[in-house]
């Protein structure tokens, strides 16, 4: 028998052990710098832009909830799951492409991951992630990893899941300026 | 008589009206990106480097409450404001024109600005806003902005004054997801 009864497997038997572990370096963590220089290196946006070191800080910071701005092994393939999804989302919209959504087809791509916001929101929101009324990957992405966090830092706080939560100054800010 | 008695100057007399409207172009208001172009063709961060796109786009959020994505003059002189207050604190903390501070002058820094968070929170947000243990003008300036207009967003619903705030999600997500 190899392996155990549906146990996980053991960090080193996973075929992205090694590249995790090259990425990181000493610490074994995965800071922003380091994961910006693995999504260029990789290729991971093709012939889209590359990630701004902006946009790879919020990545980290979505999964880290210790706050030490890096990442651990578990967060860095969860974070590629996630950046997938949004890569395909992102490419189905963009069929010619040219590296760029249009706003109503980003109100549809928010729709389809859940959420749901008024239209008023909505609109800041496309305002907010659009340069000359198109939105790039780079932003696609950087809006996608907000959404989710900031949805999760609520949800978490919401437990009676009522839709509304009674945020204290500290964790209000706490939950938003790291994001 | 010239002026009106404590009454405000009609914008056309202010000098820096004329500096607005060749900078506003045909619509009247500035955009992220005209933003970004002025300040860098004034050198206005001087010796550091100019300020990201993304730092212009949460700079006019900040003065937005319209969510149009555009300043007009008032709000544009209210930024300059802003903007030089700031310039000032970082180069005070930035004696040796580096181009950075350290992370404890960061909290000096949020002190002395008068907010008032955990050394918890305090923590999360200079590892947010720092490369390599350090915070630059762009990252300092980000960071300000987006300190300013959270903490505005929450007093303005704290009508009590209590230091906690009932949130919707929908109004969460629209105050967070601007800046
Ligand atoms: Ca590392
Ligand atoms: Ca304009
Ligand atoms: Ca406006």
């Amino acid at each position: 028998y190899s392996g155990g009864f549906g146990a996980p497997a053991p960090a080193a038997n996973d075929p992205m052990w090694g590249y995790f572990t090259a990425i990181a370096g000493q610490d074994g963590e995965i800071d922003a710098e380091e994961l910006q220089r693995c999504l260029t290196q990789a290729g991971f946006t093709g012939s889209y832009s590359p990630f701004s070191l902006d946009t790879c800080r919020i990545m980290i910071a979505m999964l880290d909830r210790d706050f030490t701005g890096k990442m651990g092994f578990n967060e860095f393939k969860d974070l590629f799951t996630a950046l997938n999804g949004w890569k395909q989302n992102f490419m189905m919209f963009d069929q010619d492409r040219s590296g760029t959504v249009e706003p109503h087809e980003m109100s549809q791509a928010l729709g389809a991951m859940g959420y749901r916001v008024s239209p008023q929101v909505l609109n800041a929101i496309i305002k907010r992630y659009s340069k000359n009324g198109r939105i790039y990957f780079d932003d696609y992405v950087a809006c996608c990893v907000r959404m989710r966090a900031l949805t999760e830092n609520f949800r978490r706080r919401d437990s009676m899941q009522q839709g509304c939560v009674n945020f204290q100054y500290d964790d209000f800010i706490l939950c938003t300026m790291s994001i």
